[in-house]
C-alpha cells in the first residue's frame, strides 16, 4: 500500500531522468502507476518545455483529472498549449464544477467548449459560471441526490440499490418538495441504523444548515469547521436546491486561504507558477518592486533632509540602520498578529481598543528595554553620551510608533476592502522607515549638532 | 436557521455589553443560544480577566467542548484559573483525542486527572498521549466501528441496526481478523446500495489507505486530500488497529500548518493568545526582535567600515537604504517561492538548479530594468553621473545575491531541520543588507573619491 498512497520521491526523479535519456516508454509507464495529484505535482514541477512532453505521455483517461488538480496558472499555461478540441475530448469525465473552473482559465476558448456539450451538461455548467468562484454556488457540485419527502425508508433504501453507486462523499440525501426546495436531509449513517419500517420523518434532519448560494467560500469554509460537516445542500433564495458542496472542496478553500496569506506578504499570488517562463516571472515580480521603491526613496527623501546634519556626524549614518530595521520588526509583529485577529473574526468594536492598548503597552515596554540595550552599545561603540542618548530615544519613539502602526494599518486597509496580508507590510515600513529617520536624525540634529 | 451556524456578530459586541453592565443572566441566556465553537472565539478574544466571567456563565455541559475549540495558549491560560476536579467534571464527556490534547497542556497536573478517570478511559488515553501530537498517532479517535471478516452482510447490517448511531464521520467499517489486524474496510454507502444477501467479501475494500501510528500530520493531510478521504484507519507497524483518523482533523491540521507559515515570518507562534497579558507577550516578542538587532549591527558595522567615504560623500548615506530595501524585497519574492515549493514537495534534484537559474536570470532581468530606472532617478536629485552608475551597479550586483540567497537559504536551513518560514527572513536579510552596503559603499569608496 505504501507505494500507491504516499508519494515517492525517487518515481519523481526516475521520470525527470527517463524524459532527459528520451525514454518515453519508461515515463509512460510511472507516470500510469501515478494518481492523478501526483502526475499533476510533476508538471507543476517542471519547466514549460517539459510540460509538454510529460502531459503527451499521460494516459487520455486521467489527462482531465490531472488538469483539475494543477494550480491556475500553471494550468492556463498549459492549456494554451493544447487545442480545444482536446480539451473537449479530456474533460468530458470531470464533475461540472472541475469543468467551469477550467473553462474560466480560458475565455477565449469558452464559447467554442460550450457549445461542444450535449444540452444537459451545458444547462448544468452555465449554472455553476453563473456564479463568482469565491462563492458557494461557483464552487459546488452537481450530483447531489434527492428524494421526495413522502415517501418510507423502504423505498428509500430500493432507491438507493437501484442507483448502485452513491456520489463520492455522499453522506446525506436531500430531500425537496414537489417545487424542488429543500426540505432536509437523511443521513445514510441514520438510514442504516434504523429498521426499515419507521418513516422517513423519523430520521428527517430539518436542522441541517443549507447554503445559501452567494455565501463566500471563507464562511461555507467556518461553517464546516464549527459543525464537522461531511457535505452540505447549497440552495437559493427560494431555498430551491441547486447542489451541493462537499468537505474535499472546503479543504482546497482552506488550503487556498492560507496559501494566499503567505504569498501576498511578498506581494505574490498564490496561483503563481513557480516553473514559468523567466519573462512572464520578471514581469509580476517588478511591479511589487517599483511599489517598494517609491517607499524606499521616500526614506531617502527624509534622510536628505539632515545631509548637513550626517555630515558633522558620520556615526549617524551608521547606525541609522539599526533604528529603522528595529521599528520595522517590532511593527511587523503586531501587523501580524492583528491581520490574524481579522481574518478568525475576532475583533469588535468592543476589544479593538483593548488590543490596541495592548500593544502600545507592548510597544513601550520593549522600546524601553531595547533603547537601553541599543544606547549602551552605540556608546561602546562611539563613546559619545549624546549619540547614546539620542539614539535610545529614537528607538523608544519608533518602537511605540510602530506598535501604534501595526494595530492601526490593517483595520483601515480592512474598512478599505484592501487585502491587509498584501499592501499592510509596505505601509509599516514606510511608516517605520520615516518615523525612525525623523526621529533618529531630528533629535541629533536638535541637541548634538 | 441563519442565526444558528452563520457567525452573528452582533451577538458577540451584546454579549460584552452585557458583562460590562454585570447584566450577567442576560449574558448566559446569549452564551446557551450559541455554538461551542463561537463561545471559544469569544473567549479567545476577550482579555484574561473577562474569561473567568464568561467561563462562569457556560453551561457545564459544553464547557469541556469549548476547551477543545481554544487555541494552545488561550486554554493553558484560562485552565491556570480552573481546580483539577473541575476540569475533571467538565471533560468527562470529551473524546479521548480531546483530552489527550487538553492534558498535554497541564504537564503538572497530568497525573492528578489521569489518576480520575476510569480504567477504560484511562487506558485509551494512554494510548493517545504515547505518541506526539504531530503523528497520526497523537491525533486520532479510538471510536472506530470494527466488524470481524467472516460475516455476512446481514449480520453487518443488524449489527448496525444494535449499535443504534454511528460515531461522527463514519463512512465506514473496519473490518479486523482474529488478532485485530486491520484487513480491510467496507464503506456504508456500498452497504447500502448492496443486496443484504450478498456476501461481505464483494464489497469489502482491501486497497484503502492504513496510516502507520508515526506519519507525520502533514503527511496525513497530503493523503486525505489526494485521495479525498473522510476517515482512515490508523495502525501499528503489525497493521494492528489503533484508532481513525477523520477529515475534520484533517481540516485542524491544514489550518495550523498556514496559520504557522504566517506567523512565523513574524517570528511568532502559531497558538499565541492574542490576548494574553502584556508581560507574556513582550517577553515572547523580545527574542525575535533581539535575533534581528544583531544582524542589524552587523548591517551598521558594514557601513561603519565605509565612513570615511560618507563623511566626502552624504549623498551615499541618503541613498544607501534604497540599495538594502530594493534587495530585501527581491530576495524575499524569491524566498517565499521557494519555501512554498519546498513545502508542495515540488523540489527534488533534478529541478531544484533549474529553478535556481531561473530565478537568477529573474533577479539579472529585474536588477538590470531598476538599476537603471534607480541610477537615472539619483542623477536627477544629486546630478552627479559617478553616484548614478555607483548605485546602478549595486542594485544589480545586490539584486543578483538576492536572488541566490533567497533560493539556497531556505534549502540549506530546510536539509538543517530549521523551519525556513521562521529563520528565512532574517537571514535574507542579513545578506542582502550586508552586499548592498557592501556593494554600494565599496564602489563609491574605489571610483568616486
Amino acid at each position: 500500500m505504501e507505494s500507491n498512497t504516499f508519494t515517492n520521491e525517487l518515481t519523481f526523479h526516475d521520470i525527470f531522468g527517463d524524459l532527459q535519456n528520451e525514454d518515453f516508454s519508461a515515463a509512460r509507464n510511472k507516470l500510469d502507476a501515478l494518481h492523478p495529484t501526483d502526475i499533476a505535482l510533476i508538471i507543476g514541477s517542471s519547466p514549460t518545455k517539459q510540460r509538454e512532453k510529460i502531459w503527451g505521455l499521460i494516459d487520455p483517461e486521467v489527462q482531465g483529472e490531472v488538469l483539475s488538480y494543477l494550480n491556475e496558472e500553471t494550468r492556463k499555461n498549459l492549456l494554451d498549449t493544447i487545442e480545444t478540441h482536446e480539451i473537449v475530448a479530456v474533460t468530458e469525465s470531470l464533475p461540472t464544477d472541475d469543468l467551469a473552473d477550467l473553462i474560466q482559465d480560458l475565455p477565449q476558448r469558452a464559447e467554442e467548449i460550450i457549445l461542444s456539450l450535449d444540452t444537459d451538461r451545458r444547462k448544468r455548467l452555465e449554472s455553476v459560471l453563473s456564479y463568482p468562484e469565491d462563492v458557494a454556488g461557483g464552487v459546488m457540485d452537481l450530483d447531489a441526490v434527492t428524494i421526495r419527502e413522502d415517501v418510507s425508508i423502504d423505498v428509500v433504501l430500493r432507491y438507493m440499490r437501484k442507483l448502485g453507486n452513491l456520489p463520492h462523499t455522499t453522506d446525506q440525501i436531500f430531500v425537496l418538495d414537489r417545487d424542488g426546495n429543500y426540505q432536509g436531509s437523511i443521513f445514510i449513517n441514520d438510514l442504516i441504523v434504523t429498521d426499515p419500517d419507521q418513516s422517513v420523518s423519523s430520521i428527517l434532519k430539518i436542522d441541517t444548515p443549507s447554503i445559501p448560494a452567494d455565501t463566500a467560500v471563507a464562511e461555507v469554509a467556518t461553517l464546516f469547521e464549527k459543525l464537522d460537516l461531511v457535505s452540505a445542500p447549497v440552495v437559493d433564495y427560494n431555498q430551491k436546491l441547486l447542489g451541493r458542496i462537499t468537505v474535499d472542496d472546503v479543504i482546497d478553500i482552506i488550503r487556498e486561504e492560507g496559501a494566499h496569506s503567505f504569498m501576498s506578504m511578498a506581494g505574490l499570488d498564490e496561483e503563481t507558477d513557480t516553473f514559468a517562463p523567466v519573462i512572464k516571472s520578471t514581469q509580476r515580480r517588478s511591479v511589487w518592486l517599483g511599489i517598494n521603491l517609491i517607499t524606499a526613496f521616500l526614506a531617502a527623501w527624509v534622510i536628505g533632509l539632515f545631509d548637513a546634519t550626517i555630515e558633522q556626524m558620520v556615526a549617524l549614518a551608521v547606525l541609522m540602520p539599526v533604528v529603522a530595521s528595529m521599528g520595522g520588526i517590532a511593527g511587523s509583529q503586531t501587523l501580524t498578529i492583528v491581520i490574524r485577529s481579522i481574518a478568525l473574526g475576532q475583533l469588535g468594536k468592543n476589544n479593538t481598543r483593548w488590543l490596541f492598548n495592548k500593544e502600545l503597552l507592548i510597544g513601550l515596554l520593549n522600546g524601553g528595554i531595547w533603547a537601553v540595550i541599543i544606547a549602551l552599545i552605540s556608546y561602546l561603540w562611539f563613546e559619545q553620551v549624546g549619540l547614546a542618548v539620542v539614539i535610545g530615544f529614537a528607538i523608544l519613539i519608533n518602537l511605540i510608533f510602530a506598535a501604534m502602526s501595526g494595530a492601526v494599518i490593517p483595520l483601515v486597509l480592512h474598512k478599505m476592502n484592501i487585502d491587509p496580508a498584501l499592501a499592510g507590510g509596505v505601509v509599516l515600513t514606510t511608516v517605520t522607515d520615516v518615523i525612525g529617520f525623523m526621529a533618529f536624525l531630528g533629535l541629533a540634529t536638535l541637541y548634538l549638532i
